[in-house]
This record gives structure tokens, C-alpha cells and sequence, in this order.
């Protein structure tokens, strides 16, 4: 079997190997991700997204164990950006591989990006779409901030969850109301906690205020309350993700919008890499040293600027 | 006056004008940024970063005062990536103007990019160094949130002032590990609240882990408790800046170190922006269609790699 046919089988072993290679850059993980390209598209894409703390681990993996007693098979992806700097992200997979441990219909990976600038999205994107080849019927991906990459990351999901807590809103609803709009489900995670009720007013005051602002598209954003670590609101959170699916299927030009979304941040994703990564190969191809050029900025001889028109105009001639 | 002089003298509409169409991506722009350049490189930078609700406005706010007390000029950033969808900064720029609103020493701007698909931690070295030309002595960035660009962001600064509140560590650690080791002050607002303690023990394990992994550098990292909403506190981060700051001007190699670094990241910020729009702008001589390219994903007539690789190609051809 060559590796296309592995992955596409499902072996776990080339599933984590590719998934590193495109972690590292490894550049043959191009040309493998091209031919797996054709099996993708049967996974439904569910992100989870929201602030550190709120609880967004405990609730992927309860989901995860609803979908698996429904009989499918899951692929969880944990997009960590900050792990470049520690070791968080292996260590938190294998927390989490034991409580999935005997159940080879999950396969659990942790994103730790060792690039930095960039690329987080993308890194996403292919991961997601090794996993769709590789047969799974349901990918939860959980990203952690509420920062540019991670927006984008939600909004290449199917369905996209926003996670909060009680009592983190109060001073921060209007910068909230930016990120509402990408939600289609928001759940109040450790709904015992004080403030739970006038966490979920809010949410509907502000969902509220995005239907104003939508245009098109007849979902109505979801509220939730769940304590994920007791297991409460976990079939409510599932039902609403069964609900939004069901939507998206049942009308074909919302379905084919989000398949174009999707479709879109990707192709934007792999151009802004490849033309930064073609361009770098052709200064460096130019003879020209990074060190030297930002000792020149420094000792201000010449600004960044004027140094990038320089090195691209050069590099293309 | 010509725009440079204008800028330079320190005149507010000018300066937001120039913030605006960096904001924009207006072309001019990347001109006025070059010919300003070499007045750069006088202003202090802090940045601020940590989860929504942590309170990192009303820090930067109460911080922005001590400054202005000592005679210091003051520009301040806050860096929203969730604002596109919204009207959110204008209503924060608002909101925190009335609080500055007869001092002519502090100049406030929301960034709303409104440019998906990275370019984040770009505008804000753009913004930076526009203040920093037009004589602001200290330049406080604050950004939400812990996505990648965010820590670029943070790692733009002179000082990086970590922020979080009591209880929000609990289930993170070894997340959080990570974003850690940029951080050179800690601050535990709302430190009122129950477990502020317990979060100053966890920041101290923390920070002893990360000392074992650092490479040069005495720093030792501090800690803060504040209630900002009070003032309390204030004065110990302020000093805590300021001691960063003295620490950082008496070690001639590491001021130099954090000058490179700086450079450095701007010169790949910039770099990986031009080098994307270089390559997209001639995709459009080329008379390719975006719209197209989506389609022939979304039917599987193409893959995004093939597309991207095809269109690279033909652009530098």
C-alpha cells in the first residue's frame, strides 16, 4: 500500500506521521496533501472556540463520546498556538489519549505551530483535510484565544461553537459582539457558576443585535448551559449541533455557501504561505543575509520597508 | 508643513488620518511609513496582552495616567482582531476617549483591521511607528486575547506585560506554560476576587520552569496583584515597567538584543504582506478569478495545493 492508500484506510501511524510532516513544513507533505485532496469533503467540521479556562477541552471530548456511541468515527484537532514555546501540547494530548485510550474510532492530535508568523490557519486546513481523507465522519477542532488566526480557523468549520463562562462578560460586551457573529452555537460552559442566567440574557441581547446585521441565513443562533466536567447540557450541545447540521443540509445554496467559505479561506491560506515561502526561497537564492538586514534597520541605515521593496523587486527580476 | 513635518510636530489629525489608511491598506501609505522611519525609535513600547475580561484596558488606562503624571507623552493601540465584524472600537475609542478627553498628551486608537487573513501584528508595528515618529514617549499596545499574532504582537514590545485574573488558571497550566516565557511582568487583576493567591503561587511555579528553559538573560520576571477598577496596585506595575525598562537600558547587549528582535519581526511581518500582495497582484494581470478557482474546489475539479502552485507559477513566470 503506498502512503495515499494508508491514510485513506485509516492507519493511524501514517495518519500522525503526515500530520507531523505538515507541522514541520517537511515539503513532500505538498505533494501528499494534493493527492489526498480528492478524498476529502464527507467530514462534518465542528470548531470550538473561546478564551483559555473556559473549559473547551472538557467539552470537545464529552461531544466526542456522544458521537461515538452514534456510531461515528472522530478526529479531534486542539490548535494550541502558543506550544512553540513548551511542550504543553504533547503533554495535553496524552492527558487526553487516556480517557480515549482503548477507542481506536478517535484519533486526538494537539496543534503545536513551531512556525511563528503565521500559518496557524492553514497548518489547520490541511490537518482537517487529512482527516476528512482519512475517513472520519466528525472533526471537532478546538482553538484557544479569540484572535485573527482563530477566527479564522472557526470560520472554516461546518459549525462553529463559541465557548464562554459566567461572569467574563460584563466588561467586555462590546468587543464580544465582534466575535458573536461568527458563532452559530454559544454555550455557557460551568453554568452552576454565579451569573450563569445574565451571562445567557446577554448572549440573546447580542444575538439579537447580529440578526440585525446578518444578511441572509434563517439560523438562529443557539444558547446552551452545560458543566462539561458533570456531563450536564452535553445532549442539549449536541442536539444543536445535530440542529445546525440538519439546517445546512436541508436548504443546498447555505450548504454550497459554507462549502465555498471553506473553500475560499483555504485557497487564501495556501497562497499567502506559498507566495511568502516562494519569495523567501528566491531572496535567499539573491545571496541575501536576514542578519544583515535587520542590522540595518537597527543601526538605521535603511527601514523595513524600503529593504522589502528592495529584496522583492530583486527577487522577481 | 508636508504630511512627514506634520506628523512629526505631532498633530492629532494628521496622525489619524495616516493610522486610518494604514488601517485601510491605502498604498500611500507604506510611503509615508518609510519616509517616517528615521524618526522612530525614541518611544518606550509596552504591551499588554491577556484573555477578554481580564481588564487589560483599565490597567493600560490607569498605567496611561502614571505616565502622563511623570511628563510623558502617551499613544495607546488596542488591538481588537474581532472588530471587523463589528462596530465595537469605534465604541471603545469613544468610550475611553472621554476618559483622556482633555489631554492633549494621550492619543488613543482602536485597530480594527478590517483585512482578514493575517496582517495583524503588521498594522500594529505600522501604528507603532507612526506614535513613535510623532514624539509619543510611551506607546502602550494592548491586545486580546493569546492567538499567534497577538503573541507577535506582545513580542514587539520593549516590556510585555502579561495579564490574568484569579480562577481563570485552574484546567490551562500547561498551556499557559507557554505563552508564559514572553511575558517580563505578571499581573493578577481583579485580585479582590477568591484564589488571587493561589494564582500568584502558580505564576511563581511557572516562572521558575521557564527560568530552567531561558537562554541568557537576567530578568527575573515579576509579579503583580492589582484591582485596576481601584487603582490598586498601579504603582507596583508602574515600577515594575520602569524597572524592566532601567534593566533593560543598563545592559547595553540585551537593549541591542530587544532592538534586533523588534527589527526582526517587523522586517518579516512586512516581508510576508508584500510578498502576498506582490504575488496576488499579478495573479490579477494574469486575469485568473478567485471565484473560479473556489468553484472548481468546491467541485472537485481541482485541489487548493494544484491551484496555488499553478497560479505561483504563472505569476513569476
Amino acid at each position: 500500500m503506498d502512503i495515499i492508500e494508508q491514510i485513506v484506510s485509516g492507519d493511524v501511524r501514517t495518519i500522525a506521521r503526515i500530520l507531523r510532516d505538515i507541522d514541520d513544513e517537511i515539503p513532500s507533505a505538498r505533494d501528499i496533501l494534493r493527492r489526498l485532496y480528492r478524498y476529502t469533503g464527507k467530514a462534518y467540521v465542528v470548531g470550538f472556540t473561546g478564551s483559555p479556562g473556559v473549559g473547551k477541552s472538557a467539552l470537545v471530548d464529552q461531544i466526542a463520546i456522544n458521537y461515538r456511541k452514534a456510531g461515528k468515527t472522530i478526529g479531534i484537532l486542539a490548535v494550541d498556538p502558543t506550544s512553540p514555546f513548551t511542550g504543553g501540547a504533547i503533554l495535553g494530548d496524552r492527558i487526553r489519549m487516556q480517557r480515549h485510550f482503548l477507542d481506536p474510532g478517535v484519533f486526538i492530535r494537539s496543534l503545536a505551530t513551531r512556525g511563528h508568523f503565521g500559518g496557524l490557519s492553514k497548518s489547520t486546513s490541511d490537518m482537517v483535510n487529512v482527516l476528512d481523507a482519512a475517513g472520519k465522519d466528525v472533526i471537532l477542532v478546538e482553538t484557544v484565544g479569540v484572535g485573527q488566526d482563530e477566527v479564522e480557523i472557526a470560520n472554516s468549520a461546518h459549525t462553529t461553537v463559541l465557548v464562554t463562562i459566567p461572569g467574563m462578560g460584563d466588561d467586555v460586551q462590546a468587543i464580544k459582539a465582534g466575535i458573536m457573529e461568527i458563532g452559530n452555537i454559544f454555550v455557557v460552559n460551568k453554568a452552576d457558576r454565579e451569573g450563569s442566567r445574565q451571562t445567557v440574557r446577554e448572549l440573546m441581547n447580542l444575538i439579537e443585535l447580529g440578526a440585525r446585521r446578518r444578511n441572509g441565513g434563517n439560523w438562529e443562533p443557539q444558547i446552551v448551559e452545560t458543566e462539561a466536567t458533570k456531563g450536564r447540557g452535553i445532549e442539549d450541545l449536541y442536539g444543536a449541533i445535530e440542529k445546525h447540521r440538519a439546517y445546512l443540509l436541508s436548504t443546498q445554496s447555505e450548504w454550497r455557501e459554507v462549502a465555498e467559505k471553506r473553500a475560499g479561506i483555504q485557497l487564501i491560506s495556501v497562497l499567502r504561505d506559498q507566495a511568502f515561502k516562494t519569495i523567501l526561497k528566491r531572496i535567499e537564492e539573491c545571496g541575501d543575509s536576514m542578519d544583515e538586514m535587520v542590522r540595518k534597520i537597527v543601526d538605521k541605515e535603511s527601514d523595513p520597508y524600503t529593504i522589502v521593496q528592495q529584496i522583492i523587486a530583486k527577487a522577481l527580476k
